[in-house]
Protein backbone atom coordinates (compact mmCIF):
# COMPACT_ATOMS: atom_id res chain seq x y z
CA UNK A 1 0.00 0.00 0.00
CA UNK A 2 1.63 3.17 -0.88
CA UNK A 3 2.71 5.65 1.94
CA UNK A 4 -0.02 8.15 2.82
CA UNK A 5 1.04 11.93 3.44
CA UNK A 6 0.30 11.56 7.10
CA UNK A 7 2.45 8.44 7.25
CA UNK A 8 4.87 9.98 5.64
CA UNK A 9 5.04 12.78 7.85
CA UNK A 10 4.53 10.76 11.29
CA UNK A 11 7.89 10.53 13.11
CA UNK A 12 7.19 6.86 14.35
CA UNK A 13 7.79 6.56 18.61
CA UNK A 14 11.06 6.04 19.25
CA UNK A 15 13.24 7.24 16.08
CA UNK A 16 15.40 10.19 15.62
CA UNK A 17 14.08 13.44 14.41
CA UNK A 18 17.27 13.88 12.55
CA UNK A 19 16.03 17.14 11.36
CA UNK A 20 19.19 18.08 8.69
CA UNK A 21 18.46 15.07 6.84
CA UNK A 22 14.94 16.40 5.92
CA UNK A 23 14.66 18.93 3.36
CA UNK A 24 11.72 21.49 4.79
CA UNK A 25 11.10 22.61 0.50
CA UNK A 26 9.76 18.71 0.49
CA UNK A 27 6.89 18.82 -2.04
CA UNK A 28 5.76 14.82 -0.62
CA UNK A 29 5.00 14.60 -4.47
CA UNK A 30 2.11 16.99 -4.96
CA UNK A 31 2.32 19.89 -6.88
CA UNK A 32 0.25 23.65 -6.36
CA UNK A 33 -2.71 23.06 -8.29
CA UNK A 34 -3.53 19.59 -6.50
CA UNK A 35 -2.55 20.48 -3.43
CA UNK A 36 -5.12 23.72 -3.42
CA UNK A 37 -7.73 21.29 -4.47
CA UNK A 38 -7.01 18.52 -1.63
CA UNK A 39 -6.97 21.44 0.28
CA UNK A 40 -10.23 22.56 -0.41
CA UNK A 41 -11.48 19.23 -0.60
CA UNK A 42 -10.26 18.84 3.35
CA UNK A 43 -12.04 21.78 4.27
CA UNK A 44 -15.48 20.91 2.79
CA UNK A 45 -14.73 17.50 5.07
CA UNK A 46 -13.75 18.85 8.24
CA UNK A 47 -17.44 20.96 8.49
CA UNK A 48 -18.93 17.64 9.21
CA UNK A 49 -16.19 15.58 11.05
CA UNK A 50 -16.46 19.26 13.53
CA UNK A 51 -20.38 19.37 13.24
CA UNK A 52 -20.27 15.34 14.57
CA UNK A 53 -17.27 16.02 16.89
CA UNK A 54 -19.56 18.94 18.33
CA UNK A 55 -22.44 17.08 18.74
CA UNK A 56 -20.85 13.69 20.22
CA UNK A 57 -19.55 16.01 23.09
CA UNK A 58 -17.61 13.02 24.23
CA UNK A 59 -13.84 13.81 23.06
CA UNK A 60 -11.89 16.54 21.82
CA UNK A 61 -8.79 17.43 19.38
CA UNK A 62 -6.02 19.37 20.25
CA UNK A 63 -3.44 20.50 17.67
CA UNK A 64 -0.14 21.71 19.20
CA UNK A 65 1.68 23.51 16.41
CA UNK A 66 5.57 24.40 17.13
CA UNK A 67 8.27 26.20 14.94
CA UNK A 68 10.45 28.70 14.66
CA UNK A 69 9.92 32.10 14.30
CA UNK A 70 7.84 32.72 10.60
CA UNK A 71 7.28 28.69 10.36
CA UNK A 72 3.78 29.78 9.57
CA UNK A 73 2.09 28.94 12.51
CA UNK A 74 -0.31 31.79 12.96
CA UNK A 75 -0.47 31.40 8.75
CA UNK A 76 -1.86 27.20 8.94
CA UNK A 77 -4.84 28.56 11.68
CA UNK A 78 -5.48 31.46 8.97
CA UNK A 79 -5.56 29.22 5.86
CA UNK A 80 -6.28 25.88 7.49
CA UNK A 81 -8.96 26.53 10.75
CA UNK A 82 -10.82 29.82 9.69
CA UNK A 83 -13.53 27.81 8.07
CA UNK A 84 -14.19 26.02 11.25
CA UNK A 85 -17.38 27.13 13.32
CA UNK A 86 -15.74 29.43 15.73
CA UNK A 87 -17.87 28.00 18.79
CA UNK A 88 -16.22 24.31 18.54
CA UNK A 89 -12.73 25.81 18.19
CA UNK A 90 -10.51 27.51 20.54
CA UNK A 91 -7.25 29.14 19.81
CA UNK A 92 -4.26 29.40 22.28
CA UNK A 93 -1.18 31.60 21.68
CA UNK A 94 1.42 31.11 24.62
CA UNK A 95 3.10 34.02 25.13
CA UNK A 96 5.73 34.15 27.94
CA UNK A 97 4.31 33.30 31.23
CA UNK A 98 2.85 35.89 33.52
CA UNK A 99 3.84 36.05 36.54
CA UNK A 100 1.06 34.00 38.06
CA UNK A 101 1.74 31.03 35.35
CA UNK A 102 5.47 31.56 36.74
CA UNK A 103 4.24 31.00 40.40
CA UNK A 104 2.88 27.22 39.12
CA UNK A 105 4.58 24.21 37.14
CA UNK A 106 5.00 24.95 33.41
CA UNK A 107 1.91 22.92 32.94
CA UNK A 108 -0.84 24.51 34.57
CA UNK A 109 -1.23 27.29 31.98
CA UNK A 110 -1.42 24.29 29.63
CA UNK A 111 -4.10 22.19 31.57
CA UNK A 112 -6.49 25.05 31.96
CA UNK A 113 -5.91 26.10 27.81
CA UNK A 114 -6.94 22.32 26.82
CA UNK A 115 -10.19 21.99 24.88
CA UNK A 116 -13.42 20.70 26.52
CA UNK A 117 -15.51 18.17 25.09
CA UNK A 118 -16.95 18.46 21.67
CA UNK A 119 -14.03 21.08 20.93
CA UNK A 120 -10.82 20.97 19.15
CA UNK A 121 -8.41 23.02 20.53
CA UNK A 122 -4.88 24.65 18.73
CA UNK A 123 -2.36 25.57 21.11
CA UNK A 124 -0.28 28.13 18.67
CA UNK A 125 3.10 26.95 20.45
CA UNK A 126 2.61 25.00 23.55
CA UNK A 127 4.27 23.22 26.77
CA UNK A 128 7.21 22.36 24.54
CA UNK A 129 8.45 26.07 25.16
CA UNK A 130 9.05 24.68 28.23
CA UNK A 131 12.09 22.56 26.63
CA UNK A 132 12.76 25.00 23.92
CA UNK A 133 13.28 28.22 24.65
CA UNK A 134 13.88 27.31 28.08
CA UNK A 135 16.45 24.78 27.50
CA UNK A 136 18.52 27.40 24.63
CA UNK A 137 17.96 30.61 26.89
CA UNK A 138 18.87 28.34 30.23
CA UNK A 139 15.54 29.94 31.69
CA UNK A 140 15.74 26.68 34.03
CA UNK A 141 18.30 24.45 35.37
CA UNK A 142 19.01 21.42 33.03
CA UNK A 143 18.08 19.21 35.50
CA UNK A 144 14.73 20.72 35.58
CA UNK A 145 13.95 21.02 31.94
CA UNK A 146 15.61 17.14 31.39
CA UNK A 147 12.72 16.09 33.66
CA UNK A 148 9.95 17.36 31.59
CA UNK A 149 10.32 15.04 27.94
CA UNK A 150 8.87 12.71 30.74
CA UNK A 151 6.33 14.93 32.37
CA UNK A 152 5.22 15.80 29.07
CA UNK A 153 4.62 12.45 27.93
CA UNK A 154 2.80 11.72 31.11
CA UNK A 155 0.27 14.69 31.13
CA UNK A 156 -0.34 14.26 27.17
CA UNK A 157 -1.43 10.50 28.08
CA UNK A 158 -3.54 11.61 31.14
CA UNK A 159 -5.35 13.84 28.44
CA UNK A 160 -5.22 11.13 25.48
CA UNK A 161 -7.20 8.42 28.25
CA UNK A 162 -9.93 11.21 28.86
CA UNK A 163 -11.17 11.41 25.38
CA UNK A 164 -8.75 14.09 24.02
CA UNK A 165 -6.84 13.62 20.50
CA UNK A 166 -3.85 14.82 20.14
CA UNK A 167 -2.29 15.91 16.59
CA UNK A 168 1.42 17.81 17.10
CA UNK A 169 3.04 19.18 13.94
CA UNK A 170 6.32 21.18 14.08
CA UNK A 171 6.65 23.33 10.99
CA UNK A 172 9.82 22.65 9.65
CA UNK A 173 11.13 25.64 7.51
CA UNK A 174 14.90 26.07 6.09
CA UNK A 175 17.27 28.72 7.95
CA UNK A 176 17.58 30.21 5.04
CA UNK A 177 13.58 30.33 4.15
CA UNK A 178 13.27 32.13 8.00
CA UNK A 179 15.34 34.94 6.18
CA UNK A 180 13.57 35.55 3.19
CA UNK A 181 10.39 35.86 5.80
CA UNK A 182 11.71 38.24 8.23
CA UNK A 183 12.56 40.37 5.35
CA UNK A 184 9.17 40.23 3.87
CA UNK A 185 7.94 40.92 7.15
CA UNK A 186 10.26 43.88 7.42
CA UNK A 187 9.22 45.57 4.31
CA UNK A 188 5.14 44.81 3.73
CA UNK A 189 3.13 47.33 5.41
CA UNK A 190 0.50 44.58 5.88
CA UNK A 191 3.11 42.20 8.05
CA UNK A 192 5.57 44.86 9.20
CA UNK A 193 3.79 44.73 12.94
CA UNK A 194 4.36 41.24 13.31
CA UNK A 195 8.55 41.72 13.22
CA UNK A 196 10.39 41.46 16.40
CA UNK A 197 13.91 42.65 16.67
CA UNK A 198 14.01 39.61 19.24
CA UNK A 199 13.09 37.88 15.87
CA UNK A 200 16.86 38.31 14.65
CA UNK A 201 18.16 37.36 18.44
CA UNK A 202 16.49 33.94 18.73
CA UNK A 203 17.47 33.23 14.71
CA UNK A 204 21.21 33.53 16.26
CA UNK A 205 20.65 30.31 17.59
CA UNK A 206 19.12 28.41 15.38
CA UNK A 207 21.74 25.43 15.70
CA UNK A 208 20.77 25.18 19.73
CA UNK A 209 17.36 25.06 18.77
CA UNK A 210 17.54 22.28 16.34
CA UNK A 211 18.96 20.06 18.66
CA UNK A 212 16.48 21.37 21.22
CA UNK A 213 13.24 20.56 18.73
CA UNK A 214 15.28 16.92 18.02
CA UNK A 215 15.60 16.19 21.38
CA UNK A 216 11.90 17.53 22.30
CA UNK A 217 10.55 15.67 18.97
CA UNK A 218 12.19 12.31 19.48
CA UNK A 219 11.73 11.93 23.06
CA UNK A 220 8.13 12.80 22.82
CA UNK A 221 6.21 11.46 19.76
CA UNK A 222 4.27 8.43 21.48
CA UNK A 223 1.66 5.87 20.48
CA UNK A 224 -1.32 8.38 21.93
CA UNK A 225 0.47 11.39 20.70
CA UNK A 226 2.91 11.40 17.51
CA UNK A 227 4.83 14.60 16.46
CA UNK A 228 4.50 15.26 13.01
CA UNK A 229 7.25 16.79 10.58
CA UNK A 230 5.73 19.39 8.00
CA UNK A 231 7.83 20.76 5.06
CA UNK A 232 7.03 24.39 5.71
CA UNK A 233 8.97 25.91 3.45
CA UNK A 234 5.98 26.05 0.40
CA UNK A 235 2.73 27.03 2.26
CA UNK A 236 1.06 25.02 -0.02
CA UNK A 237 2.53 21.78 1.20
CA UNK A 238 2.21 22.65 4.42
CA UNK A 239 -1.57 23.34 4.38
CA UNK A 240 -2.53 20.69 2.16
CA UNK A 241 -0.74 18.55 4.36
CA UNK A 242 -2.34 20.00 8.02
CA UNK A 243 -5.78 20.06 6.61
CA UNK A 244 -5.14 15.94 5.53
CA UNK A 245 -3.85 15.33 8.87
CA UNK A 246 -6.61 17.22 10.83
CA UNK A 247 -9.73 15.24 8.51
CA UNK A 248 -7.60 12.01 8.99
CA UNK A 249 -7.24 12.45 12.63
CA UNK A 250 -10.56 13.18 12.81
CA UNK A 251 -11.80 10.56 10.60
CA UNK A 252 -10.15 7.98 12.68
CA UNK A 253 -12.24 8.93 15.88
CA UNK A 254 -15.33 7.47 13.89
CA UNK A 255 -17.73 10.11 15.07
CA UNK A 256 -21.37 9.67 15.18
CA UNK A 257 -24.47 12.06 15.94
CA UNK A 258 -26.01 10.95 19.19
CA UNK A 259 -29.88 9.64 19.29
CA UNK A 260 -32.15 10.98 21.08
CA UNK A 261 -32.64 9.47 24.49
CA UNK A 262 -36.71 10.20 24.50
CA UNK A 263 -39.50 8.90 22.29
CA UNK A 264 -39.08 11.37 19.13
CA UNK A 265 -43.30 10.91 18.21
CA UNK A 266 -44.57 11.17 21.60
CA UNK A 267 -43.40 14.58 22.18
CA UNK A 268 -45.86 17.04 21.65
CA UNK A 269 -45.06 21.07 20.75
CA UNK A 270 -47.54 23.23 22.31
CA UNK A 271 -49.02 25.76 20.02
CA UNK B 1 -30.43 60.06 3.21
CA UNK B 2 -32.37 56.34 3.24
CA UNK B 3 -32.04 54.63 6.36
CA UNK B 4 -29.34 51.91 6.59
CA UNK B 5 -30.06 48.37 7.56
CA UNK B 6 -28.13 49.54 10.61
CA UNK B 7 -30.27 52.11 11.48
CA UNK B 8 -33.66 50.25 11.02
CA UNK B 9 -33.28 47.32 13.33
CA UNK B 10 -31.22 49.82 16.13
CA UNK B 11 -33.51 50.76 18.95
CA UNK B 12 -32.65 54.14 20.12
CA UNK B 13 -31.90 54.71 23.99
CA UNK B 14 -34.91 55.86 25.45
CA UNK B 15 -37.15 54.07 22.98
CA UNK B 16 -39.65 51.56 24.08
CA UNK B 17 -38.97 47.45 22.21
CA UNK B 18 -42.55 46.84 21.22
CA UNK B 19 -41.75 43.44 20.45
CA UNK B 20 -45.37 42.82 19.47
CA UNK B 21 -45.47 45.12 17.07
CA UNK B 22 -42.27 44.33 15.19
CA UNK B 23 -42.45 41.38 12.31
CA UNK B 24 -40.06 38.86 12.40
CA UNK B 25 -40.75 37.65 9.25
CA UNK B 26 -40.06 41.66 8.21
CA UNK B 27 -37.87 40.97 4.40
CA UNK B 28 -36.50 44.88 5.68
CA UNK B 29 -36.84 45.53 1.62
CA UNK B 30 -34.22 42.68 0.92
CA UNK B 31 -34.96 39.74 -1.58
CA UNK B 32 -32.83 36.56 -1.06
CA UNK B 33 -30.65 36.35 -3.74
CA UNK B 34 -29.58 40.64 -3.16
CA UNK B 35 -28.97 39.17 0.85
CA UNK B 36 -26.99 36.39 0.11
CA UNK B 37 -24.97 38.42 -2.47
CA UNK B 38 -24.67 41.06 0.32
CA UNK B 39 -23.48 38.13 3.09
CA UNK B 40 -21.22 37.40 0.45
CA UNK B 41 -19.70 40.76 0.31
CA UNK B 42 -19.55 40.96 3.95
CA UNK B 43 -17.88 37.86 4.57
CA UNK B 44 -14.70 38.82 2.30
CA UNK B 45 -15.15 42.65 3.87
CA UNK B 46 -14.47 40.94 7.23
CA UNK B 47 -11.48 39.13 6.54
CA UNK B 48 -9.77 42.66 6.53
CA UNK B 49 -11.26 44.21 9.32
CA UNK B 50 -10.62 41.00 11.57
CA UNK B 51 -7.00 41.09 10.59
CA UNK B 52 -6.11 44.93 11.62
CA UNK B 53 -8.54 44.55 14.97
CA UNK B 54 -6.19 42.26 15.64
CA UNK B 55 -3.18 43.42 14.65
CA UNK B 56 -3.75 46.73 16.09
CA UNK B 57 -4.31 44.90 19.38
CA UNK B 58 -5.69 48.02 20.89
CA UNK B 59 -9.61 47.63 20.76
CA UNK B 60 -11.95 44.74 20.71
CA UNK B 61 -15.42 43.58 19.81
CA UNK B 62 -17.55 42.37 21.54
CA UNK B 63 -21.11 40.89 19.93
CA UNK B 64 -23.86 39.59 22.54
CA UNK B 65 -26.65 37.19 21.07
CA UNK B 66 -29.91 36.61 22.71
CA UNK B 67 -33.05 35.20 21.53
CA UNK B 68 -35.34 32.68 22.25
CA UNK B 69 -34.66 29.07 21.78
CA UNK B 70 -34.26 28.12 17.87
CA UNK B 71 -33.91 32.23 17.45
CA UNK B 72 -30.63 31.06 15.18
CA UNK B 73 -27.85 32.34 17.80
CA UNK B 74 -25.58 28.83 17.14
CA UNK B 75 -26.83 29.26 13.50
CA UNK B 76 -25.72 33.15 13.41
CA UNK B 77 -22.12 32.11 14.71
CA UNK B 78 -21.73 29.29 12.22
CA UNK B 79 -22.96 31.23 9.13
CA UNK B 80 -21.64 34.68 9.58
CA UNK B 81 -18.70 33.83 11.97
CA UNK B 82 -17.20 30.78 10.33
CA UNK B 83 -15.16 32.85 7.89
CA UNK B 84 -13.12 34.45 11.18
CA UNK B 85 -9.62 33.72 11.82
CA UNK B 86 -10.31 31.86 14.86
CA UNK B 87 -7.10 33.21 16.69
CA UNK B 88 -9.21 36.33 17.24
CA UNK B 89 -12.31 35.26 17.87
CA UNK B 90 -13.61 33.85 20.81
CA UNK B 91 -17.07 32.52 21.61
CA UNK B 92 -19.04 31.98 24.87
CA UNK B 93 -21.82 30.18 25.59
CA UNK B 94 -22.97 30.49 29.00
CA UNK B 95 -25.17 27.83 30.17
CA UNK B 96 -26.71 27.25 33.58
CA UNK B 97 -24.13 29.30 36.26
CA UNK B 98 -21.33 26.67 37.54
CA UNK B 99 -21.19 26.17 41.51
CA UNK B 100 -18.68 28.59 41.55
CA UNK B 101 -20.24 30.85 39.48
CA UNK B 102 -23.21 31.02 41.22
CA UNK B 103 -20.70 32.24 44.38
CA UNK B 104 -19.96 35.24 42.92
CA UNK B 105 -21.60 38.50 41.55
CA UNK B 106 -23.56 37.55 37.86
CA UNK B 107 -21.50 39.31 36.10
CA UNK B 108 -18.55 37.48 37.40
CA UNK B 109 -17.91 34.72 34.76
CA UNK B 110 -19.62 37.87 31.67
CA UNK B 111 -16.26 39.83 32.62
CA UNK B 112 -13.88 37.12 32.62
CA UNK B 113 -15.07 35.76 29.47
CA UNK B 114 -14.51 39.66 27.75
CA UNK B 115 -12.52 39.55 24.58
CA UNK B 116 -9.13 40.61 24.77
CA UNK B 117 -7.54 43.35 22.96
CA UNK B 118 -7.25 43.03 19.27
CA UNK B 119 -10.25 39.72 19.64
CA UNK B 120 -13.99 39.58 18.46
CA UNK B 121 -15.88 38.11 21.58
CA UNK B 122 -19.00 36.47 20.71
CA UNK B 123 -21.50 35.78 23.59
CA UNK B 124 -24.21 33.25 22.72
CA UNK B 125 -26.50 34.00 25.44
CA UNK B 126 -25.06 36.62 28.04
CA UNK B 127 -25.59 38.46 30.85
CA UNK B 128 -28.88 39.15 29.92
CA UNK B 129 -29.82 35.76 31.24
CA UNK B 130 -29.85 37.12 34.21
CA UNK B 131 -32.68 39.41 33.54
CA UNK B 132 -34.61 37.18 31.61
CA UNK B 133 -34.55 33.43 32.43
CA UNK B 134 -33.69 34.83 35.89
CA UNK B 135 -36.51 36.85 36.33
CA UNK B 136 -39.06 34.76 34.25
CA UNK B 137 -38.43 31.41 36.42
CA UNK B 138 -37.86 33.79 39.62
CA UNK B 139 -34.33 32.39 40.46
CA UNK B 140 -34.00 35.16 42.51
CA UNK B 141 -35.93 38.26 44.21
CA UNK B 142 -37.23 40.90 42.10
CA UNK B 143 -35.65 43.32 43.95
CA UNK B 144 -32.49 42.03 42.55
CA UNK B 145 -33.51 41.13 39.32
CA UNK B 146 -34.67 44.57 39.32
CA UNK B 147 -31.15 46.34 39.92
CA UNK B 148 -29.30 44.44 37.32
CA UNK B 149 -30.59 46.81 34.55
CA UNK B 150 -28.08 49.57 36.19
CA UNK B 151 -25.78 47.00 37.10
CA UNK B 152 -25.33 46.01 33.45
CA UNK B 153 -25.70 49.23 32.14
CA UNK B 154 -22.55 50.43 34.40
CA UNK B 155 -20.35 47.72 33.18
CA UNK B 156 -21.37 47.75 29.71
CA UNK B 157 -19.69 51.14 29.79
CA UNK B 158 -16.65 50.26 31.32
CA UNK B 159 -15.59 47.72 28.47
CA UNK B 160 -17.08 50.54 26.16
CA UNK B 161 -14.46 53.33 27.72
CA UNK B 162 -12.11 50.44 28.12
CA UNK B 163 -11.88 49.65 24.33
CA UNK B 164 -14.30 47.43 23.68
CA UNK B 165 -16.85 48.07 21.37
CA UNK B 166 -20.19 46.23 21.75
CA UNK B 167 -22.62 45.37 19.59
CA UNK B 168 -25.98 43.54 20.78
CA UNK B 169 -28.54 41.62 18.75
CA UNK B 170 -31.59 40.18 19.95
CA UNK B 171 -32.97 37.46 17.52
CA UNK B 172 -36.43 38.21 17.26
CA UNK B 173 -38.89 35.24 15.97
CA UNK B 174 -42.09 34.25 15.97
CA UNK B 175 -43.86 32.24 18.37
CA UNK B 176 -45.20 30.15 15.22
CA UNK B 177 -41.82 29.71 13.91
CA UNK B 178 -40.42 28.48 16.93
CA UNK B 179 -42.45 25.24 16.73
CA UNK B 180 -41.85 24.86 13.04
CA UNK B 181 -38.30 24.72 14.46
CA UNK B 182 -38.94 22.52 17.62
CA UNK B 183 -40.84 20.02 14.95
CA UNK B 184 -37.35 19.77 12.78
CA UNK B 185 -34.81 19.76 15.71
CA UNK B 186 -37.08 16.76 16.79
CA UNK B 187 -37.20 14.80 13.61
CA UNK B 188 -33.86 15.75 11.50
CA UNK B 189 -31.42 12.97 12.75
CA UNK B 190 -28.49 15.45 11.93
CA UNK B 191 -30.60 18.20 14.44
CA UNK B 192 -32.29 16.21 17.31
CA UNK B 193 -29.17 16.20 19.77
CA UNK B 194 -30.28 19.59 20.27
CA UNK B 195 -33.66 19.25 20.74
CA UNK B 196 -34.50 19.30 24.74
CA UNK B 197 -37.71 18.87 26.59
CA UNK B 198 -36.74 21.63 28.73
CA UNK B 199 -37.24 23.65 25.16
CA UNK B 200 -41.00 22.84 25.63
CA UNK B 201 -41.29 24.10 28.88
CA UNK B 202 -39.75 27.51 28.75
CA UNK B 203 -42.05 28.23 25.19
CA UNK B 204 -44.88 27.72 27.70
CA UNK B 205 -43.58 30.87 29.82
CA UNK B 206 -43.22 32.55 25.67
CA UNK B 207 -45.44 36.05 26.95
CA UNK B 208 -43.30 36.18 30.09
CA UNK B 209 -40.02 35.95 28.51
CA UNK B 210 -41.64 38.65 25.81
CA UNK B 211 -41.96 40.80 28.25
CA UNK B 212 -38.53 40.48 30.01
CA UNK B 213 -37.23 40.91 26.60
CA UNK B 214 -38.77 44.25 26.45
CA UNK B 215 -37.82 45.98 29.40
CA UNK B 216 -34.28 44.29 29.24
CA UNK B 217 -34.07 45.80 25.67
CA UNK B 218 -35.75 48.94 26.23
CA UNK B 219 -33.54 49.33 30.14
CA UNK B 220 -30.23 48.58 28.44
CA UNK B 221 -29.71 50.19 24.67
CA UNK B 222 -27.52 52.87 25.15
CA UNK B 223 -25.50 54.81 23.16
CA UNK B 224 -22.38 52.90 23.99
CA UNK B 225 -24.14 49.81 23.42
CA UNK B 226 -27.45 49.73 21.45
CA UNK B 227 -29.22 46.57 20.82
CA UNK B 228 -30.31 45.61 17.81
CA UNK B 229 -33.80 44.40 17.13
CA UNK B 230 -33.22 41.26 13.87
CA UNK B 231 -36.18 40.22 12.42
CA UNK B 232 -35.47 36.30 12.87
CA UNK B 233 -37.85 34.17 11.05
CA UNK B 234 -36.26 34.27 7.84
CA UNK B 235 -32.78 33.21 8.30
CA UNK B 236 -31.35 34.44 5.14
CA UNK B 237 -32.22 37.94 6.72
CA UNK B 238 -30.94 37.39 9.99
CA UNK B 239 -27.45 36.24 8.40
CA UNK B 240 -27.28 39.60 6.04
CA UNK B 241 -28.41 42.14 8.61
CA UNK B 242 -26.22 40.68 11.30
CA UNK B 243 -22.99 40.45 8.46
CA UNK B 244 -23.76 44.38 7.75
CA UNK B 245 -23.70 45.12 11.60
CA UNK B 246 -20.74 43.61 11.86
CA UNK B 247 -19.16 45.77 9.02
CA UNK B 248 -20.42 48.54 9.93
CA UNK B 249 -19.33 48.53 13.47
CA UNK B 250 -15.86 47.60 12.16
CA UNK B 251 -15.36 50.02 9.84
CA UNK B 252 -16.63 52.57 12.31
CA UNK B 253 -13.58 51.69 14.10
CA UNK B 254 -11.59 53.17 11.91
CA UNK B 255 -8.71 50.52 12.22
CA UNK B 256 -5.33 51.42 11.12
CA UNK B 257 -2.41 49.01 10.78
CA UNK B 258 0.39 49.68 13.11
CA UNK B 259 3.39 51.18 12.03
CA UNK B 260 6.98 49.48 12.83
CA UNK B 261 8.44 51.69 16.51
CA UNK B 262 11.85 50.94 14.66
CA UNK B 263 13.83 52.26 11.63
CA UNK B 264 13.11 49.20 9.28
CA UNK B 265 16.21 50.30 6.71
CA UNK B 266 18.18 50.19 9.98
CA UNK B 267 17.64 46.07 10.46
CA UNK B 268 19.88 43.60 9.15
CA UNK B 269 18.58 40.04 8.95
CA UNK B 270 21.87 37.65 9.55
CA UNK B 271 22.28 34.68 7.53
Amino acid sequence: MPKTLADRVRLDPGKPADLRDRDPADKLGLDEPTAAKRLQQCLARLDDLQYRLYAENTRSLLVVLQGMDTSGKDGTVRHVMSGLDPTGCRVTCFKAPSAEELDHDFLWRIHKAAPARGEIGVFNRSHYEDVLIARVRGLVPEKIWRARYEQINAFEKLLSDNGTVILKCFLHISRREQKERLLERLHDPRKAWKFSPQDIEERTRWPLYMDAYEDALAKCSSEHAPWHIIPADRKWVRNAVIAELLVGTLESMKLSLPKASFDVDAVKIPD
